[in-house]
């Protein structure tokens, strides 16, 4: 076994869940979790600092996407619409991860202290997007807003795709929602 | 003294925030908070599990004058309108709060497990409107997002009230947080 074996990180993350589901999150050690992606736990810490890690490790990729994506439009463009726009791109990482989306979100529901930690990367994210709002020039409250807005049209629309009797990807639920937080707005 | 002494909650929580403001939060025992208030341990260990818990006190009063005012409202009125109206009256609690809200702030700000509580506090209160809403009729996506959306205002004008240039009233910035929304969602 090499020390930096290929994909180490997204073995590691694919044994966790399949034991996740198989035996129960409480019952998985992170040795078990090493031993089936063929690794050391050595190798595990260095990817996580604990099991718990695994469940949370996706949201600095999402973050780095939404603001990779909003830091491409152009700066005329309405805030919301860029808001849509970098929130459907960070939606579009998680196409093709609903069973494993479901499962994490079954094991966060289970746990309080999972709950908390969620609500810390939501906030944590929300924040973000807003200073990067700031820096393209969005007054501090609306910037604030519009991060509130849209994050909360994403985890709304994320709540729905591990359920949609239509099996849409999250892009176009989240999509409909930015339709929908309009028509609030104005009053529907 | 005697068992039930009249406003012993109101004298718990002032004498705490006297304490935290003059001797620091960590400093202040519930011991120290008892004596200043004229009151036993005992007394304040029926009002309050523990002196985190004096800072988040005030949750429970404004979500049960949120869906109070909402309840009050007729059903024909557009979600927002609802959402708006209720917010305004959960956040004229605070009148004449500005001082205390400002240390309470300041005391969360700099403990994360206060922070954390803070976070759940929020989501809390975000599912009970959006559940209210629900029971309103209204579909729960769009009760969800409207429920984000008038806590997001709450909350972006709260902090814009602790240090307001123009020492407004929190109930008119959050009014006009509303308009900001309408105007962000539709593209300003």
């Amino acid at each position: 076994m090499s020390r930096w074996s290929p994909n180490a990180r997204g073995r590691l993350e694919q044994a966790a869940y399949e034991l996740f589901l198989a035996e129960g999150y409480e019952q998985t050690t992170v040795a078990d979790i090493a031993k089936r992606a063929g690794l050391t736990e050595r190798t595990f810490f260095r990817h996580y600092a604990d099991k718990r890690e695994v469940l949370f490790g996706g949201s600095t990729a999402l973050q780095d996407e939404l603001l990779r994506a909003l830091g491409e439009l152009p700066p005329a463009l309405p805030t919301i619409e860029a808001v849509r726009i970098a929130v459907e791109a960070m939606s579009a990482l998680m196409h093709g991860r609903r069973a494993l989306a479901r499962e994490r979100q079954r094991i966060v529901a289970a746990h309080a202290d999972l709950q908390e930690r969620e609500l810390i990367k939501r906030a944590t994210l929300t924040a973000a997007l807003a200073q990067a709002l700031q820096r393209r020039g969005v007054q501090e409250a609306a910037a604030s807003l519009a991060a509130d807005m849209g994050i909360g049209v994403f985890y709304v629309g994320f709540v729905h795709w591990l359920d949609d009797p239509a099996g849409r990807e999250i892009a176009e639920i989240v999509h409909e929602g930015f339709d929908q937080l309009k028509a609030l707005a104005s009053g529907a």
